[in-house]
């Protein structure tokens, strides 16, 4: 005998008449007309159970049910009684009328109740279990669930083959923060858990396994902003013998097949455009195409004001001067003073020192027709052009930027998008509710970091220059660019992958240009350069972020929506209370005490 | 353009006429006749070029070719000439006539030659890139990733769904000694690496998921033997309201597909054992069935014999006497002298003293037809008892375990394996060469810690009594059986699971019978207490040691032939050098030191 035969969501008018055997928790009782209604529910939906004063025993234990008891019920599909149907639910114009009704284990009363949205994270997430029942964290995870096993039916088709690779690996003090486990066996001795498994690809594709991928834990230990976890989920993908367009269009074909397949959304094809133009235009590496915003370039133009707020960001090196308009930002309905004070304050959380703007109440009027605290502060000829460059209209707003470009990117960029995302941007039509999707091409390859006073690598420092940029490594490294590509939507980074270096004296030059000596190189990544020397074939790759694509996909606000048993922001899982002190014996057989020994309570 | 156009391997003469573009190593060049022959191998095989020297070009990037070159070839298929074909190869019927040559990358001479399969295991493991170039390594990759597949696809269609678990979570010190990862954020604490992910599998049927599976890493920090890594890979998979015959049911039947799918096996219907049948028959709980040898029971026959050996091992708390009648063994062509002698030392591993034994001549001449130094101890009628209940017959040799229980179901169970797998054994026809899988059932809840003088939980404590067992907890614990089930295959043991318990009482009850406080069991496992306590779902599962699957589906001979990059039996990458020390500030920013600071090279 099954303990079941139907999911209850999935009980529908195909079973009236026949007999079902359901399983499900009780997710509201109700008394009414001496008849009691029970909803009973599992992942698959609700369906409303019936049961008759005149079949005494079954009454008597729905009597006793109380919300979350899980139960079974037997049963007969019957059509609701008209007017009662309910179009909402798959099962909603059936019910069951009880035959059978059997508490399979009783329930608690619930600290909380399950269609309760206003539940701090906190609550949550320590009451992880029941929170996890609710609906919508199970249509996340439902998703979340076909979105890797489309992913994969896709990559199978096109015969990528998953391979694990270590998670206990070494560790490599680059970039972020490693995890360390210490060894048992090798005393002094650590290993690292993967921050992604990048070289480990590349030696497969040296070995020979032409097309690999792994959905796969990786770990960063480092502070953790809102949609960052310390352990998070990667679309680890690497390829042999495709070019930088080829690697692309297969892998925007395989997100276009996701969204498609695992939530009915066509996404549209992707435009590709070049980091220098992003940068250029919206002052990100991973616009919003969403918001209808663009920066005028001013820098040339204000290099002559006399303004010297102005003049000296144009003149200075590295310094960058931009406008913003904002169509119908200034006019009646526009953005508040009060709005236009708060983004004088956001500016400054990227190091902005003000925000000046100017509104266009007539532009055909020169300076009688701006209105601004800084139009005292420039000459009519610039004026002049500041509008004809923007192309203001009469009603517009325009913001300006002008500092070092990296501050000015990042102030700029950020305004633009709160701007657009505002309810004053949308009311304005300046955003666009559709799927904006992008790949960003032509990184450079190094970035001046000014704290080490060195170069370092954009992407990683795998990554292949474009042919012919090899030399420029060695002699103007500021204008060498990558085969690097960024995946965008909606202005959130959903991937980036490479081109990989696969010849190992391409490889020791740009770890010369990263002031790694060839002793350390050799140290650290010295199986790789022995690997480049056996044949290793032209390969590349991407890595997309599962968890932000869930995320995006689902529209969650939080990335812990989308992850089952999530840690909190402190790095703390409140279920099972992890991480916690553990006995001595155990740091005594892994060689290491604890640094502060700890107090003991008085 | 493309870089190439077909897999190397998979050119055949359905291609004949064709120009196709290929990209692969090279695997061998030969010059015969003034013309020089190519195999050029990619993961799905050869294909024999050839470069004529009527193109010069061309020709001369030939000549310059050595083995593990990275090359791009375009050229001609054209029918091989007759007699030159090559059955083995899917492209034995046809070469590539070269028109164009290139080399991607050129290659060092390789430290050893791939077809070379006398390598020690550490050279194989520290070249592994070179390693997993050869086509048995990847064929064996590529039948691990199809038995995934077929896994998940199985799975799917059964309405599971992969939700990931945390590898970074709490430290348990039940069971094996957990990896810890030192916490940064709190100081003092530690996360534990998971040994499974069972608890949290039991909590997402808790929260309503009803079918679960992940196919995931586990870790645990024991000496390794043979078959065992310090990370596994485990396929792991929960379902709710389904009974224990029905779970079997469904795991057989991925089993069974799996290796049809993926392997081209057929495996036979899974017949059921249970426990005490198996250790009585085999003394083993996953016995080997290809073996067709099988104890005979004379414990209570021996109780009255004069023999000591024999009547004190029969009438001792917890003693078995047992015969294992090996067909032919005693005849001409039978056991040799030296191989008993060897028997008789390795039974001595399992912690048995001796290995008596009689040769039967002639089973029909009483003592006269014995041959053997412990007839002369044994009475007539016990000695006609012995021959009459193990049905030896002339030529038959009998071996004899008598001791503990443990130690004779040890030591004779190991023997008859051995026996079974030699080359008498073979000869003899003890061995049937075939696929034997089979469920071993009703496991006992409790085994008896000699050390600790406690019982401990035979499977896990989450696993559930049989149905009315639940008060022999307390009052018989050695009575008590277990809803538990391994799937065994050729005697080795594939995976194992059980009904888990749903009720707190219940679970509550296991951890009194094994000794763990109130105050422990809600410290440790709290999380999980508190779920049962809303409405848990009656639910049970399996876990499926993946990489021993694979490793029987292959006949591979070492664990590690069948993972991409394994550890050593020390837990150490030889390829990475994992572990390795770390600095001293990442040990400060973790809160710990090292107990031995490590001595400075003199």
């Amino acid at each position: 005998m099954a303990m079941r035969t139907h999911y209850c969501g999935l009980v529908t008018e195909a079973l009236m008449g026949q007999t079902v055997t359901l399983c499900g928790w009780v997710n509201r009782r109700r008394d009414h007309g001496g008849v009691i209604f029970i909803d009973v529910r599992d992942r698959e939906g609700y369906v409303q159970v019936v049961c008759d004063p005149d079949r005494a025993a079954t009454f008597a234990v729905a009597e006793n049910l109380r919300n979350e008891f899980c139960v079974q019920v037997t049963g007969l599909v019957r059509a609701r009684p008209e007017g009662t149907t309910n179009d909402q639910l798959k099962s909603g114009k059936i019910e069951v009328l009880c035959h059978e009704l059997k508490v399979l284990n009783p329930s608690v009363t619930p600290p909380f109740l399950l269609d309760d949205d206003n539940l701090s994270e906190t609550t949550r997430l320590t009451h992880r279990v029941l929170d996890l029942r609710r609906p919508a964290m199970q249509r996340n995870m439902m998703l979340r669930y076909k979105v890797t096993m489309e992913t994969r039916k896709f990559l199978d088709a096109n015969g990528f083959i998953d391979i694990e690779t270590p998670m206990l690996g070494k560790s490599t003090p680059e970039g972020a923060r490693d995890y360390l486990v210490p060894s048992r066996v090798h005393d002094g001795s650590f290993f690292a858990l993967p921050q992604s498994p990048q070289l480990f690809k590349q030696l497969l594709m040296v070995a020979g396994y032409d097309r690999y991928y792994q959905i796969v834990k990786c770990f960063r230990d480092e502070d953790l902003r809102a949609d960052r976890q310390p352990e998070f989920t990667q679309i680890d993908i690497e390829t042999s013998f495709l070019a930088e367009e080829e690697i692309r269009e297969m892998f925007e074909g395989m997100i276009r097949n996701v969204f498609r397949n695992a939530a009915g959304i066509d996404l549209p094809v992707f435009p590709t455009m070049t980091y220098g133009d992003a940068m250029f235009k919206y002052g990100s590496d991973k616009p919003d195409l969403r918001v209808k915003l663009e920066f005028t370039e001013l820098t040339e133009l204000m290099k002559r004001v006399e303004f010297k707020v102005f003049s000296n960001a144009a003149t200075m090196k590295g310094g960058r001067v931009v406008a913003l308009r904002v169509p119908g930002g200034g006019a009646e309905g526009g953005l508040s003073r009060g709005e236009i004070d708060a983004y004088q304050e956001f500016v400054k959380i990227y190091g902005a020192k003000g925000l000046a703007y100017i509104k266009v109440n007539d532009a055909a009027a020169g300076r009688e027709g701006l209105q601004s605290p800084i139009v005292k502060n420039l000459d009519d000829a610039a004026l002049a052009e500041i509008i004809a460059r923007t192309g203001a209209r009469n009603g517009d707003i325009l913001f300006f930027g002008a500092d070092k470009e990296k501050v000015v990117n990042d102030a700029i960029g950020a305004l633009r998008v709160k701007i657009g995302h505002s309810t004053f941007g949308k009311k304005a039509g300046l955003f666009d509710d559709r799927w904006a999707p992008l790949w960003v091409v032509d990184f450079p390859m190094f970035e001046f970091d000014e704290e080490g006073q060195r170069w370092s690598a954009v992407h990683h420092p795998f990554t292949a220059p474009k042919d012919g940029h090899e030399d420029l490594m060695d002699t103007a490294p500021e204008k060498c660019i990558a085969k690097a590509y960024d995946m965008v939507l909606n202005g959130i980074e959903m991937g980036g992958g490479s081109v990989r270096i696969h010849r190992e004296e391409v490889q020791s030059k740009v770890f010369r240009a990263l002031k790694i000596s060839a002793e350390d190189a050799q140290l650290k990544f010295g199986f790789l350069l022995d690997a480049l020397q056996y044949g290793a074939p032209p390969h590349g790759g991407i890595a997309i972020g599962l968890d932000r694509l869930v995320m995006l996909m689902t529209g969650a606000e939080s990335i812990r929506d989308v992850i089952a048993f999530p840690k909190t922001q402190r790095a703390q899982d409140l279920l099972t209370q992890a991480p916690s002190p553990v006995d001595e014996k155990q740091l005594r057989e892994l060689h290491i005490r604890l640094r502060n020994v700890q107090q003991q309570p008085a």
